[in-house]
């Protein structure tokens, strides 16, 4: 496709750098642009550069945030106790989804994938802990994906906490079959992993 | 979804105000501003402000450009003789993405079309008649969509155009079977418009 305008090529052509968005709907996001008012362009423009510009990452957590410590790790009701590890800033976001979380995160910036050439030391666990070190939690829930990967990470550093402290109970998010979910649907390993990981029913006795 | 972070909370706002984005792209994009170079955030914010500012209409055809007028309509080679009529400005580029035409083009704006409370006024007809009136062309080619509000701005515009000039040969691109498309697949419609505007196959005798 050739442009007969070097402003509209231009503008196209940034635009089909991000991500999911090919030739097409970034020439019909240029041309949405042009209906709309001006302002909204500026905006736009405004608001990413603000973000890309001047974003922190919190120094306790390591979650996006404005300031130097985030909102949640500055929040007088969140459970310091509870540590909660997740790979990154959305999984953050997905738990805070969920009613239930009160404590507070961890957010590595990656898992150990020796193929995708991520070590240990290329992704936040000597951060982590330095900060156990400082104040030894309750509790460190790990949110990693259900994968090679997530479990490698999760062993890794389960063995390093515990050669700071032989206390703090460690704990992995739950796998099995997703609520709702038939058993004919579910995957091979998800089913196997539910069986064994399976959990003893108590009835209550009136 | 709640974030962290109002810088990002803004962002997120405002890309996903584009269309075909919603919240979860939108926070795929925004992420991947933060992982990409600073710099490429601002070319991108650069290239959206400068074009929506800057950019201009062709002041003969009504395509997009940089200039007063655009680079068809200032190509020596391009026959002034043949114009063609399409809707939008996309429709600009892919006519011009085939390699066979190579007359001048007239952009609508838009199509007559009542419900959406688009009369004759509101697009550039009286622009084209003006245009024609000028310097009466030796054929105008519609390129309008296969839809009875394509059909109902064919039909007006033609009558206007007759009223200026019955000199003019008016056309319109033919409607039938896809290139490359079976017959059991193609709906009633086009099926029964490719039998009414058959042509007569001419054997040449060597």
């Amino acid at each position: 496709m050739e442009f007969s305008s070097g402003l509209l090529s231009s503008a196209v052509e940034q635009i089909q750098r991000l991500p999911g968005i090919g030739k097409k709907s970034a020439l019909r996001i240029a041309l949405f642009l042009l209906k709309k008012d001006q302002t909204y362009t500026e905006y736009l423009s405004q608001a990413i550069t603000a973000f890309r510009k001047e974003i922190n990452y919190c120094s306790v957590c390591y979650n996006l945030c404005d300031e130097k410590i985030c909102t949640i790790c500055n929040d007088q009701k969140r459970d310091k106790e509870i540590i909660c590890v997740v790979q990154h800033m959305t999984d953050v976001l997905s738990i805070e989804n969920t009613p239930d979380y009160k404590g507070v995160y961890h957010v590595l910036g990656g898992i150990i994938s020796p193929i995708q050439g991520i070590g240990p030391v290329n992704i936040r666990i000597s951060e982590l802990l330095d900060r156990i070190q400082d104040h030894i939690p309750k509790e460190i829930i790990f949110a990693l994906p259900a994968t090679i990967e997530g479990e490698t990470t999760l062993n890794y550093i389960s063995e390093q906490v515990r050669k700071v402290s032989l206390s703090v109970h460690i704990s992995t998010v739950a796998r099995g079959l997703p609520v709702g979910g038939e058993l004919e649907y579910a995957d091979q390993v998800t089913l196997s992993r539910s069986i064994s990981e399976r959990r003893q029913v108590t009835n209550t006795i009136k």
